[in-house]
Order: structure tokens, then sequence, then C-alpha cells
């Protein structure tokens, strides 16, 4: 019969470049960076990595990553569609081929200069990715919706509707965010808390977003090292072991656009993704200490605290109001300042912030963490993570 | 400790469409044909799907096809970069889903309108992939290196200087498929045989390659169903055992043009992923009944005979000569015709011929078939199979 994937393996190091606005040189190289970082954190030689994962859109091809860092006998390679939403599927990929023996160091990484090579924001306005994304956008594209922020716009417009959300309840997952990002010196917010009335004056974008319910765009790399659990006891770092590792995608969707839905305030490929992690770690969303809260726009942050299983449908609006996302609440997030504080390195700043949390080693530390969740971009394909202790 | 990928999952169902030089019909079309071909093969309602593994190079997203099908929950998706050197690698990752216990039925396929919608064998002419590439060829694009071809001869001719291969000596690589093409009635070349003479007279594509050593352009698609070999035990086919799978690159290797390398006569990531393979299988390249050999190119063929350990390097050429390869030899190869005389679906095609040689349902069938070797595109990163009986 099949095995599970739990407790298998585990994260032995983490690696970034600075986060920046424009980095000054080429995406390769700041791969490179990130992912010899990352090695001589877990205290790995280069050349025994055997293992590569990333995402399709990561623009560094994995030989010539490879290369760079002087790999020997690559034995496993993938990549994973959608995005963001792809953030955790390459661990857990690289968690599948440790377990399945297939290699022994793998390295997942996401490097980008987004915001100073190319605007990511932008959306399809410079062109369309493949023609089935064509098809489905031809029915938003007349009506303007062509950037992220104006099809998350639509899905959070309808989640105010149903129930009862306002745009000060989004702007508290900025201010949190920004407050954590404040007190981390990687962060390019580091030192620059912002108010909700920052928020509530901040332009707006697509209405309902204002300017600051939108992460940033941002130039930088993060990888991670992946091994076996075991053998990770044995390295430079206390290991965080990936207790569970799950992709979900269900009910007719489509790439941020899944409109004809029945309920599309309801994130359900979160949901198939949450209850695959939580049976495969064996625990509760009550176990988990803190969590990196995908947030590439704010609404999306309340509509995974409910589908994760934090609160009930609605009520994430109440449970953020009352401070459980805060230092000291039941459920602090994205401690590191996510995506909208620290930097938008499309999920992969998160998993490492996670690892952190794990070894006691983040810039705001959550006191006796045992369980991370750590999630990955939404109105997508998903994908998650729960890192835990030895 | 970690397991092996060795025995855990089977190959059920097998589809695919026509073969042709224009479809007529969009490659999502034929992307949904061939794996609801392959879910009727195998006895699997398509709502059952629950993992996808297909190509970076394949056009039709994951979640499209998985909306066409029918789908209702998917678990994993993952694809894998570098064109036909992919082709046995969705297949690896389906199984380690499978084995990893994270997807229950893992659907394959690539489908593709290369000759009506593309013409694939124009390489690089109408553009470039990405920067990494754009660095690499631009020390040959100068030089007139633009197409698979071009590359190909590179690496021809040294193997023709290193060992004394001649032309003739890929021609009958290309006369051997096209015979088991010629009674092969879905093969695009059947009942079309072509002598050794046919082969030398037929025009240069770029020395020393003829028109008859390359591989055709072919509209098509194809699917196999993966899932666990337990399971498979209980459904409609008799069951594919995936013995082994793997993956390989090595040696400072580039984009079909790794020309610096010390040897370019030698394969090494071919070796690699045959060295992973025997060794997961627990047998020699004596227990092969039968192989698909990737042949984009013919003298690629020559070099994976060696790679794999048929026969030592640079004696390919006396080995084809002396019938090994055709029907009633040691190892008969590309019994369908290959994508010289079936169709060019990027390998997938000959997975689909690996598993038929298993079921023991091949119109070119080799008696007692115990195991079969699939290799994948070579000149890039590659992969491979071994595919076996219960």
């Amino acid at each position: 019969m099949t095995g599970s994937i739990s407790g298998k393996a585990a994260i032995a190091g983490i690696g970034a470049t600075e986060f920046s606005k424009e980095s000054g040189r080429s995406e390769m190289c700041l791969a490179a960076e990130c992912v010899l970082a990352a090695l001589e954190d877990a205290g790995i030689d280069p050349a025994e990595v055997d293992g590569i994962a990333t995402y399709t859109m990561d623009n560094n091809a994995e030989i010539e990553v490879f290369r760079n860092i002087g790999g020997k006998e690559l034995k496993f390679f993938s990549r994973t569609h959608y995005g963001g939403g792809a953030a955790c599927a390459p661990v857990m990929h690289a968690a599948m081929a440790v377990s399945a023996g297939v290699a022994n160091v793998v390295i997942c990484y996401r490097a980008m200069n987004e915001r100073s090579a190319y605007r990511f924001g932008r959306g399809v306005q410079k062109g369309i990715p493949d023609m089935t994304a064509a098809v489905s956008l031809s029915w938003y594209i007349p009506y303007g919706l062509v950037t992220p922020a104006s099809w998350a716009a639509m899905t959070a417009t309808r989640y105010m509707a149903e129930y009862g959300a306002v745009s000060e309840d989004f702007g508290r997952v900025s201010v949190a965010a920004r407050k954590f990002a404040s007190t981390n010196p990687n962060a390019w917010f580091y030192e620059k808390p912002i108010t909700l009335e920052d928020h509530q004056n901040s332009r707006l974008i697509v209405e309902p977003l204002h300017l600051l319910d939108c992460c940033m765009e941002s130039d930088g790399a993060v990888a991670v090292v992946v091994t076996e659990a075991e053998r990770a006891r044995d390295l430079k770092q206390k290991p965080v072991v990936i207790r569970g590792a799950a992709q979900g995608s269900c009910d007719d969707q489509q790439m941020m656009t899944s409109f004809y839905r029945e309920n599309i305030a309801w994130l359900s490929e979160a949901a198939l993704v949450g209850n695959q992690l939580y049976e495969q770690a064996g625990i509760t969303p009550d176990d988990i200490n803190t969590a990196i809260i995908y947030d590439h726009f704010t609404p999306y942050v309340l509509q995974q605290l409910e589908a994760y299983g934090f609160c009930k449908e609605g009520e994430a609006k109440d449970f953020i109001k009352d401070g459980h996302i805060e230092m000291g609440g039941s459920l602090p997030i994205n401690t590191h300042g996510g995506q909208l504080g620290e930097a938008y390195i499309h999920g992969m700043n998160g998993i490492a912030e996670g690892a952190r949390q794990v070894r006691g080693t983040s810039a705001n530390q959550v006191e006796h963490v045992e369980h991370v969740l750590v999630t990955a971009g939404t109105g997508v394909p998903t994908s998650g993570l729960i890192l835990g202790t030895l």
C-alpha cells in the first residue's frame, strides 16, 4: 500500500538575497545566490544537490542554476504551474522525491526581478500566457479585468456582500503585517509601520482594494534545501520537519477568474489543501501556533483563515478585529511582515519564515512553536505545508 | 529511512488520438480525448482523477484539462522541463505521488498540433524561450545553429569521427523503425517501409543528417493513467508495473548544445538515468526484452544503446548491423515504429507502446516480455522508465 509524505523530509537550510526594488543583477545571479546561501546555512556541499523544484513562472532554467552552483548529477526536477499558487508545491515535490529515494538533497527556489525587469502587477496587459488562459480570460478582458488586482476585487466584492465585511476589515490585515515588518530588519518596510487611517487614505487601485491591500512588487530570491528528516538531524540547523504538504484545485477552477462557481466567497481549493494537511499531520487548526497566510491581496487572507478552519465562514473579520492574528493572539500570522511588508517573492519567503518560526530564529518569534501552517496563492490552484519540530 | 519508487505504481490505462499532420481540432480537444480514452481503457471514472503530470512545453493548462474531463478534486500536479527529455518524468512524478499517498489516479498527457499549428522542427528561428537559453544559444546562433537538427548534427559528427560510424549506420535505425511502422495500423507510415537506399537518397537536412534520420512533425495526443500497483490488479487491463523511473542531467549540460563537454559522443545523462533504473528494478540490461529508444534523430539511438548498457562505447553500429534491434534480435526496439515511423508525440507514444509490450497487445508483439526500457529525449536533461509485469 501507499505510504505517507508526513515526517519523511525536512527543510535543512534557508537562504535569501536582500529584498529590493532594483536588485541590479540578473535573476540567474539571484537564483544562484539564494541557493548557495541556503546550502551554506544547511552545511551541505553544492555538489551534493541532486534535485531541483521550482515554479513554471521562474525564468531560471534548472540546469543553468545547477551549473552555476557547481552541481554534478541531477536526478529529480519538477515545476509547478499557477504563479504564487505553486509556492508550497516545490517543497512538497521535494519531500516526495526524498521519501521515494530518488533524490537526497533538493533545492527549491524562486528568483525574480519582478519590479525592475517587469511589472508583475500588470497582469495580462502585455500578453496572455497561453491559449487556454486566453479562452477563459476573453470573457473578462472586454470589461477591463486585466490585472490580478481587478480579478481579486471581484471576489472581494462578493465576500463583502456575503458577510458584511468592510474595507477596514481588510486594512487590519495590512496594519498587522506592516507592524511585523517594522521589526524585521530584512523587510522592505522595516521601521515603517502604518495605521488603519493610512490604509483608508491610500489610493484605490480597483474598488474595493486600496494600494495598501495589495502586496508589493519586489526584486529578490529565496531558496530552501529539503533533505531526509533523519539526515537533517545531523546538520547545522535545527530540522524543520515537513509534517504535511498538499496541492489543491477543485470546483471548476479557472485562473483567478472562477466567477461561475456557485460560491465565490469560499476558497474550496484552500479547504481541500487544509483538509489534506491536517490529516497528514494528524492535527487540527487548534494545533497551529503561527501561520504564514499568503497575502497577495488582503481579502484573500480573510477567506483563507476560514478555509483553513481557524474561524467559521464569514467570521474572519471578527477573528482579526479581536487581535488573534497579532503577537500574543491565538494565531499570529505573517510574522516576517508578509508579502505586504517584507517582500513579494511569490510565497517562497513565507516558507523561509515558517522554517525560522520552527527553528526559533524569527525576528518576531512566537513562543513554543510546534506547528506552522504555510499557505500559497489563492484564486489559482494552491498548495500548503505544515512545518514542525522533529 | 527513504523508500523506493519501484513496484509501487502501475500504468493502468493508455489512450491516444489518431496521429496525423493536421488534426483539425484544438490541442485542448486532443488532450481531453486522449485522457478520456486512457481512463476508459483503465475502467476508471474521470471524477476519480486527482493528479496530473505533463511537460512544461504542453500548451494545455492542467485545470482546463481537468474541467473538460469532469474532474472534481485535484491534489497533485507537476510539469517537467526540457521538451522530449521530459517524456518519462511525468510518469515518474505520478509514481512518486501515488507511492507518497498524495494522489490515487494520476493522468500523464502530451497533446500537440506541432505540425499544423506550428512547425516544431524550426527550433528557435521564431524566438528564444527564455533568457538563460538565450545566453547559451548566443554562442551558436551566429553560426546558423538554430534548429534541433543542427544541434544534433554537431553531436553526430563527433560520434562518427570518434567511432567510425557512417551514415548507413544511422540509416539502419530508420529502416528498422519504418519496418515496424509498416505493420502498425496506428502508425503514420503504416504499410510504408523504406530501404537503406531510400535513406541514403533522402535529402540532407543538416550534414550528416538526412531527412530520414529525423523524426516526424505530428499532430496527436497520448495519455497514460497511473495508479497504485495493487489497485491496477483489479482493473480492466493487465497491470504495467513501474519497476524503475528516473531523471538525469550532469556534466555541464546545456539545452541541446553541451559542446564544451570533454566527450560529446557519450550521453552521460542517459547513463545516469540507466544506472538508477537498473538499480531500482534490480536488473541488468540483459534482462530488458524490448526497448523504446527515443528516436528524435537516429544517431542518438546509437548513443543511447551504449549509454543504457546494451553494447560498449562505439559498438552500437555493429550491434545494429547484426540485427539485434529487429524482431527476433536480442533487443527489438521501437516496435510501434518509433517517432520516425509512428508519430512524434514527444515520447509519450513510446510509453504507451512500452505498456502494450508488457500487456502483450502490441501490433509487433515481442515474445515473453517481462521488462521494457523506455527512454526520453537526449541532448537535453532526460528521463527513463522500466516497465514490467506484476
